[in-house]
Order: C-alpha cells, then structure tokens, then sequence
C-alpha cells in the first residue's frame, strides 16, 4: 500500500482577510424556488464574491400550484433584529407582510429591490406603509418599469427621457433611490435617480450588455453592506455585472466569480505550502517546437506575425525618419511614451519578484535602470523643445486609450501571469522599437542631429543592438524551460502586444 | 439636482478569468432546508469561492413534518446527464431513488458525500446498488463513523487505529474512498484510505480546529471539477476549511471567502478605471501624533517596543560579539538567512513596483543591489569556513519554521499592503542589525579579524550607518503622507516583524 504524508500548513499567506474579520451579513428573502431566468446560487455566489455572508430567508415555498408558507421560526431565525442589509428577491404582498410580521428592525435595514423578481403589488405594496426601510433602492430596467407603470407608457413615448421614468416610478413607490437599466439592445445609459435627495447620476458602458436587475441590486447591496456609499456601490455593482456577463460570452452562464483565485492553486504556487508531496507533474502531449532563437520563432508565429509586421513596418516611424511627422502629434506620443515608461518600469519590477534565478532579477533591475534613462531623454525634449518647465508637468500627463488599454494588459499579466509570461509581454517594446528604427538607419531624411534624426538613433545604435541580443538570450533561456503549450501561450501573449504597440503608434498619428 | 456622469470601463485589469473561460457546474443534491447546523449557502459560498458554478437540485422539501419532493421536471432541471460533478447535502434513501429516476449519467459522474448529511440508511443504501458513480468519495468524521456503525466500535477502541475505521466504512459502503476526519478536541491527523488503489494519505493539522465533514466534502468536490486529484482535492479542501475555521475566530461564521478580493476595492484602486468622480474621502477623526523622527516613534511605541527590545538585545549577537556562539548555530543561521534574502529581494521588487514616486522606486533597486552583495558575503563565508564547494548548494537549503513564517508574513503583505505598508515589514530588518550591532562596536570579544568580528563590524561601519539614515528618511517620508490611523497599522506591521526577526535568531539559538 502506498502511503504519503502531508502537513497542513497555517496561516496560508494568501489571505485577503485578517482573523476575527467581520464579515457583513446579507440576507436574501425570497419565496423558493426564485424564478427560473435566474435563480438563488447567482445571489449567494455574488454576495460570496463580494466578501458577504450569505443568508437565505425562504418566506414561503411555491410548487407548481401549492404555496405553503415556512414555519414563522424559520423566517425568524434568518430575519432577526440584528439584520442590516436586505435584497428582496422574488416576493409579493404576501411575503412583506410575513416580513412585517417578524422583522421589527426594518427601519434600521437598508434594502435593494429589483423590478425583476417583484410583482407589481408588491412594490406598490412597499409603498403602502407595509414595509418601511432605514434606506430602499429599486434596480428596475426601463422594459420592466414600462410594463408595470403601463399608465406612463405615453408620456414616456414622447419625451423618451429615461430620468421622467425613473422619478415616475419613485414617486408610484416607497423606494428612496431608483437605479433604472436601459438594458435593451443598443441602451448604454444608466440612470440613478435619488428621491430624497435629489441626486442623479449617469453611467454610460462603453460595451452594453444585457444585465438582469436582480443581479445588479445583489452586487449593489454587496457593496452597501462593505459601507460604500449608495453611488459607489451603484457604480460598482453595474461594473461587476457587465463585465461578468462580458467574460462569459454568449449563451455561457455570467462568470460572477471572476475576480476569485482558486485556493488550491494559491497553495500549490506558494513555496511555503507542503503540497508539493502531492504534487502530480502535468505531462505534455505536444512536440515541442525546434528553433535555434526563439525570438526568430515568435515574429514568424502566425499568431505573432500580422501584428508584429503592423507594429515594425509603422507609419509613425517612417515620418519620424522622413522628418515629415507633425510636430504635436510627436509631442502627444513623447507624453504618453513618458507615462508609459513609468508602468514599464513598475511590471519590470514586478518580473523581477517572479524571477526563477537571482541573475534574471538582476537582469530586471538593470532594464528599469535603462527605462530610467529613457524617461530622462523624453523629459529633456519636452522641456528643450516644447518649453515645459516645471517637473510637476510629468505627473499630470492626460492618459490616453492606448495607453490605458495597454496599462490594463500589463497590470493583468502582472497580477496573474508568470515571470515567463511578464518577459513575454515585455520584450515587443524593447524588440519592436529597434526593429522599426533599424530598417531607417542609414535612410534618415530628417534634419541632421535634429529631434527626429536623434530618435531614430537611439533606438538603432549599438548599444541598443547589444539590449536586444540580452533580449534575445533572455527569450532562448525562457523556450529552454517552457512546454508546447507554454510557447504556444508566450506567443500569443506576444502578438497581442505587438497590437497594442501599433495601436499606441496608431494613437500619435490620430492625434 | 447634483448631477455626476461615469462610464463604465471593460475588460477590467483584475481579471483573474479569461473571456469564454468554461467554469465547471458543480450541483447540490439535498432536501430543502438542509441541517440548521450547516446549510446550503455554505456549500455555494464554497463553490463560488473555488470558481465553480454553483447549482442547487432539491429532491424534497422537509417542513416541520411534512416532506414535500419536489417536481420531477425540476429536478431534472438541475439533474441533466450532462451533469458532472455532485456533491450529495443532506439526502436519505428517498432521495437516492428520486436520483435514480432522474439522472442516467451516474456513471460518469463524480460523488463527493459527507457523513454529516447523509443518513445511515442513505449510505447503505449507497452501497446497496441505488447509485453507481464514476468516483465516489465519502468525507466522515470519526464520531459520525461510530455513530452509525456502533458495531465496530468495540474493536477500534481495541486498536484506536482510525486506518481501521476508515477500512470499515469503506467494506460497509460502495463509496471507493473515505476520507476520515479526526475532529475530535486535539484530534489532528485525518486519513484518506482508496479501497481501489489501496492508497493511504496522513494529513497532520498544526493547529487542530472543528471542522464539519460537510464543508470538507463541498471544497473537495470543487478541487475536483477543477481536474485535481483526489489527493490534491482532499489536501487542499482540508487546507482551505482549517483556514477559514481559523480565520473567524471562535463564535463566527468560518470565512469562505478569505481568498476572494473585494471587486469594488479593485475597482478604486485601480487607475485606468473611473469611479473616481464618485470616490468619498475618507475623513480621519483622529488627530496625528507629532515627532520629529518616524523611526524614534516606532521604537518607543508600545506595538513595537517589547518586540525590539527583544530582537536588537538578543542573545545571539552578544554570543557572536563574545565570540561564544557554537558555530555549528551561525552556519543554520547564516544558511537560513541566505534564504531569507532572497525572499527579502523579491519583497524589495514588489515595493519597488507600488512606489508612489521613481525615486522611491529607484531607492527599492539600490537596495536589491545592496542585498546581493550581502549575499556575496554569505555565499564566500560558506564557501571559505564551511567547505561548501559546489553553488547549487544554495539552492537547496532546507527552510526552517521561522524563515517560513518571515517569508510568509512577507508575501502576505506583499500581496495586500501598499507601499507604505511594505515598507514598515522591510525596515526592521535594516535597522534592527544595525541597532544590535551597534551596541558591540567598541567592545567585540570574539577574534579580530575572524568571522565574528567582522559580521559586528559589517552590521555597526559607517556605511551600514548611512544606509540606516536613508532608512530612517523614508520613514519620515512616508509618516508625512500617512494619517493618523495608517501610522497605528504601520506600527503594528512593524512591532510584528520585529517580533519574526528576534525568532529568527532565537531558532539559530536552539538549533
């Protein structure tokens, strides 16, 4: 018999949550089953994802036909007086009035509807002095608010603003705070609407998605009970939605855990954990590739090759060589390069924490080094040549699409990826630059030890070239220890960024 | 009216999912309500918390005495043959039926069940051919095992061998492994016993808590979906309830969501997203203590002082001092130190990459440098006085306790704590060394120019105290921007690692 013994280990040093950690409450009531389009786990695993307690109160149960209602103990238990954050689920007059009937603290509670799981009485009923709460908001979309509120179907054709539906429906109910979701196809725009205090506040997505009011009022009272304010959490929930329905893609069911690291891999990742005993190796099924320079390999990887000849063949370079690229349009690209170079330098950082050996963190340290330099020669331009005086001007670049798309790429890949993987994502920037400037070397148009002609020089010198063969060993060193599989990942980590440095370039001739 | 606009931004950087990524579907079988000692939303807080999709399947619904099964289109619903992964909540032979009726693809399917939910009848009938599974797996406590099998509680408590309980469960029922928990007060080792391979797994708890076989069950079935092994789902299911026991200290909920990171604290922080126009600031109601000198304050505050008393007057340095300590102690502490650096360098890199200035971030490298070379010095003792020969040598230094408690206390802080915050953890070790070291400049026993001498003389020379007075000016940096309730959490941070350094030295002591 084959036997092994592990330890378990504690504390683990992944914790986001410090011991004793209280953590708030959420109690969900609803009658159960919930309704079928969407169901109680998506409330308790959002309320789980946003660091809650999940509670369910179950009012009363509903089969086919029979309605039986629970044991008032029961819903006591769950619906006691210490209870502070509330999202009624799918409930009716009925259910408010076993609510009234247990739950005393109800003006201390701060609760979210959606229009999605009441009925129609039910938030008229809210309003009738059944149920009255510390706070109430209603997340309700613009279809449901129009076939409950019939009556203002009319007015509303004509003016067709969304602000007269949401206080339309505040003022048909109790509800202090009314989110109202312009959810159908092509709607992008949000509107929160406060009655007590006037408030209004737009959200416009930039990709809309169709998002079920239950879930966002799940999400927004999740942040409520963390002690945002009703905003914040209204921003937050809408963000949280969106993107969970965006991750999973169509007709996949909405990823609200997405934010979540799986426990065991944290374990199996951290040296201090004893796993390792345990440890089954992954065997790989593909053949790996032969190459004699791996970065050969990846500018000729077809999912590298279109961006990269994008990227290295670019028009901006060209005009720089040519001496013939607007002014200002450079200035935009100095601007944003400097911005740039500081998260560079920030993600070298942080492969320099994820590097296997110590001579790969040193490598590291002498590239933030060099992107130091850099940052000093953009600076130095733009005060000779665009008369910026003050160093505060740096720290108040306006940051473009580009750039933050391109930030964003990196803060994921930093949070979530290997040392290989960063390396992957790093090197188009140094590798691409020399690559572009190189094919202009001896062909420079511009004035002669001008700013364009310098630039072009920088990036095509030999000490450049020397930078790019480390870059290029640093590569061969990376394919020596990956997988098929994980090559495969490093190429399309690369084509990628080979797009967002085309795009950053793209941006300057937009400009 | 207050007016604001946002828009919401995706993809978002904190993404730990891919677009389209496919979650795995775990489903709860079990009555409605479940045990009031432990109920469903722990089981979907579990599973979202694993990044599975939770679903729930009710077979019956239990009220007071009435039992109630559900329709059997529901259950079907929820019970596909598509479905994969199962964990069985609280079930009897009923329900068993009502699976068979329903659910074809059994034998593909994955059971993970616990004795906590599952009647005896429901686990014999397990056995009895109700329900064959692909890979069933029964999660029992020892007291749960003797409860429902008192017949085989003479003979064990002949032998107190719990493998024989867990043999005993196994041969009593179909279920191919038994994991059997040892949750007793003071139990700690638990057993994982395959009547198929004849496998055996001891997995010792350090700290022993309560656990309940339920939750055990529901985190094993998650590790599973997820393409584990059943040895690796086990350890890490026991890891992740023994964490989140002990995390919540006695009297409160266990806190499954220990992992998760709050998805609007990612939001805010995170600068290409834009919920800055609704951000409150958060007022401090307390008013800032004065001083002149951050580190002086540190050193005198009462979360610090008893710990830095303790490590910079420990007994270690004066041994060294006097040129007493057993050497066979300075080569553990200079091995376990050499490891700690490495860490201590990668922790510097995660710094450098949340500083809020590019000098600070370039303060980090210089620092990194400055451990190298301490290292350099570790690497030539070894080699010089202890024969090392060979430098894979370093590789494989065994980590002891206290190294892996700093370490992680290190990595905890990393993944959390802002750069302030990192900062605190990194100093003490700086200026603590030189405070020790400082005080035997004048009055070193040991033999001059020897080992001992010169690690004293390292730690008190003029440029180690140059270093110090760095140290100590981005102390008063960072005291500056912080407010008064940051500086109580900067102190604390600091008083416990001071605390970690003086087991540092103690462990060399005793070993």
């Amino acid at each position: 018999m084959s036997v092994t013994s592990v330890k378990l280990n504690t504390p683990a040093p992944y914790f986001s949550l410090s011991k004793g950690c209280d953590l708030p409450q959420v109690v969900v009531v609803s009658t159960f089953p919930t309704s079928p389009q969407y169901s109680i786990e998506d409330d308790i695993s959002i309320l789980s994802t946003h660091k809650c307690i999940p509670k369910m109160c179950t009012t009363r149960i509903v089969t086919g036909d029979t309605s039986i209602p629970m044991p008032i103990e029961s819903v006591k238990a769950n619906l006691n007086d210490s209870v502070r954050f509330i999202k009624l689920g799918k409930v009716d007059v009925e259910d408010l009035r076993i609510m009234q009937q247990t739950f005393n603290g109800m003006q201390n509670a701060c609760v979210v509807a959606s229009g999605h799981d009441m009925s129609k009485d039910a938030i008229i009923g809210f309003s009738s002095g059944k149920v009255e709460t510390g706070s109430s908001t209603m997340v309700i979309t613009l279809d449901e608010a129009l076939a409950y509120f019939p009556e203002y179907f009319e007015s509303i054709k004509k003016g067709e603003d969304n602000l007269e539906v949401a206080k339309l429906v505040a003022e048909s109910s109790a509800f202090q705070n009314i989110l109202l979701l312009n959810t159908a196809p092509g709607g992008n725009s949000h509107i929160y609407y406060s009655k007590q205090t006037g408030e209004q506040l737009n959200i416009e997505s930039k990709s809309p998605v169709s998002m079920i009011s239950s879930t966002v009022a799940t999400a927004a009272i999740a942040n409520l009970s963390h002690g945002y304010t009703i905003k914040e959490a209204i921003y937050g929930a809408l963000e949280f939605v969106q993107n969970a329905v965006i991750l999973a893609d169509s007709n996949k069911h909405p990823n609200y855990m997405y934010s979540v690291s799986l426990p065991l891999e944290c374990m199996v990742n951290d040296e201090c954990f004893e796993a390792h005993e345990i440890r089954s190796p992954k065997i790989s099924p593909l053949p790996k590739p032969k190459f004699d320079s791996f970065y050969q390999y990846l500018i000729q990887h077809p999912l590298v090759k279109p961006s990269w000849e994008a990227y290295t063949n670019h028009d901006f370079v060209r005009q720089i060589a040519d001496g013939i690229l607007d002014i200002n349009k450079f200035k935009f690209f100095i601007e944003q390069d400097y911005s740039y170079l500081v998260d560079y330098g920030r993600v070298h950082c942080i492969a320099g924490s994820k590097a296997p050996e110590l001579e790969n963190m040193e490598e590291e340290l002498v590239i933030v080094g060099r992107i130091r330099e850099e940052m000093g020669q953009h600076e130095q331009r733009l005060k000779e040549v665009f008369g910026v005086k003050d160093d505060s001007y740096f720290k108040t670049i306006e940051r473009g699409t580009a750039l933050n798309n391109y930030s964003r790429y990196f803060n994921d890949i930093a949070r979530r990826g290997s040392w290989e993987e960063l390396v992957a994502a790093l090197t188009p920037c140094m590798m691409g630059y020399g690559a572009a400037a190189m094919k202009f070397k001896n062909n420079v148009k511009a004035e002669k030890g001008g700013m364009y002609d310098e630039w072009i020089n920088i990036y095509s010198c030999e000490n450049y070239e020397d930078g790019m063969r480390l870059g290029e060993k640093i590569l061969n060193h990376i394919a020596e220890r990956s997988s098929a599989e994980e090559l495969e990942r490093l190429a399309k980590i690369y084509g990628e960024v080979c797009a967002l440095e085309a795009q950053f370039w793209d941006a300057a001739l937009v400009f």
